[in-house]
């Protein structure tokens, strides 16, 4: 299996309901930096898994909708905790309908499976990982 | 799958018996970085997969009964090296033995698999990885 | 000249006011990595800088007062951007109180300057850097 | 599963054919760093996956093959792109080929799987993961 | 004394002149991780250091007139080894020159010092570091 | 000044004597990812600072000396605590010693300054800076 990883990061604002969170219940943020792996079984006719440059737009479009913002606000969690393991989950759905969508382009039909790993801090991390 | 990953670290004295080892068979130490990652199909009703508060204490307790000790002295390994390999394997099964003693809450039982990882310079890395 | 440099976090939320700040003037927030650099010419007679585990237990209460907070609402921050210099600043001048406050330990009149740093992703950092 | 992972690196020049990688069809370069994970089932006598000694040293020895080279020029990649996808695979073959030929040690049979990944920078990298 | 540090990189390739540098007088590249420190006595109104958006801008302009070009080709460097110290010093000479051109804003001229550092691997880095 | 950078470790063991240390009293070890910064005004006629591979040979020769070992046996440091200030400062004063003998070659006398920097762990470490 082959696989290429692409980075990127966000800094958002949110709050978590449930007293298992202590005190993150409380309005605070983080900065996730973004690792997007992208698998898939053959390399296409260029040697390469995805079209590097084409993906990091689709990761830096994807994180856009995201950045610079209050997720307690955001409609799409509405009801939710934005836990580091929702967002990692939500940041997977988007590319890969970003993928469905063509805009990897026409032979990306070939991705096997992805993960989506965002980094909460030098000591803590979370990942969603799922075929697609 | 989903995952979270913590981050602790020791630093311990050892030896090695075996000509393989090189001059690792003189009394010399380590300080290892411990990551351990925590998989799950999906996630609590929290949106998480640990408490991780919970799942920090509990690897800072497994950490603590290893660090600053010289290993060669340590009955829980008497007669066997304490290879990166073997210790990643020793933190794996005392995590997952405080996971089925309920040290991290009553739904831990959904925890799928988890990945302990020692990193023992910025250019060695070792990991035992397997199922609950 | 001597230094040690020991790490914390926190994370915070916050909004900037002046147009420079784009979409940094939402609410928003981040990690912060924290480094402190604590100097002295010569060493104790413990061979040491400092007590580290003292001076960890002072960066970790210092940061305690901002972690998991939205500094918009924090009094000691109040008509002021919380920007990583500022904030870095902050720190700098809480761990300095500490080290007159004899936090440190009696010796620490010796340390001659700090250096705080806030990684606040992996492509951005602020520092602030003085004699004491 | 055990794993141990070792780090290398190496410095190259050459260029890519096709319209998908821009400016880097021209001649340019990349370092990159060169992560090799090896895993097996159980671990061996000496209680470690691989000698690290020797495994460094057959894995020092292939990249030393394409260090400080202009890849457009070496013959064993005529008319492909050595994107970092294809370097990844072809340093996974050359170091699967040595341990087939016993440059590992007798038990190195035991041997299940590999995946070698190159950083290409600190927002990119590609990996090739397969059965021995 | 106040201090930003904002990340790029590029990809190049080169070769060197002198027997010092051994296999590295072939055709090779590297990737460099740029780092740009920028130093000031104290914040402006805005409390930041630079406008971290336009210098951020203004370091991928200097970096891109680099980026994926064989550096033995370039006029700017007819005649001299484009060793990491030497590049180091490019990159501050242009940033330098962007921050008297006015490309940082109208109140950098408190612009103290910077320290531009390129990483070449996880094991090698080079510096340029003085006063505007 | 510009300056260049390179990296080496070792693994040691060793123990302290004083209450500060509290369980670091007993025998325990190390990782310590060892980081030599040296610095000169100007280049030589090469564009470097160092031949960096005579310094990296002459950093692994000083590491060789103290890598693997207990440190409490160590003739070097009888009566002293090996604390990661304390073995900056060794490695500084063997490299230094180095230079003076001409291992960095003939033009080394122009080196202006060294920083060395021992990381511990992934929260700490400890730097001896100095003209030469």
């Amino acid at each position: 299996m082959y696989s290429v990883t692409i980075r990127g990061h966000i800094m958002i604002a949110h709050s978590f309901r449930g007293e298992v969170f202590g005190p993150a219940q409380r309005l605070h943020g983080a900065t996730y930096v973004v690792d997007v792996e992208i698998r898939r079984r053959d390399l296409n006719g260029d040697g390469i898994v995805v079209d590097i440059g084409r993906a990091t737009d689709v990761l830096h479009a994807v994180l856009e909708r995201l950045n610079y913002r209050n997720l307690d606000e955001e409609a799409a969690f509405a009801g939710r905790n934005t836990t580091t393991e929702v967002l990692a989950k939500a940041v997977f759905d988007r590319v890969a309908e970003a993928i469905r969508n063509g805009d990897f382009g026409s032979d990306a039909n070939a991705i096997a499976s992805m993960r989506v790993t965002l980094h909460e801090s030098h000591v803590a991390s979370a990942s969603f990982d799922d075929s697609l």
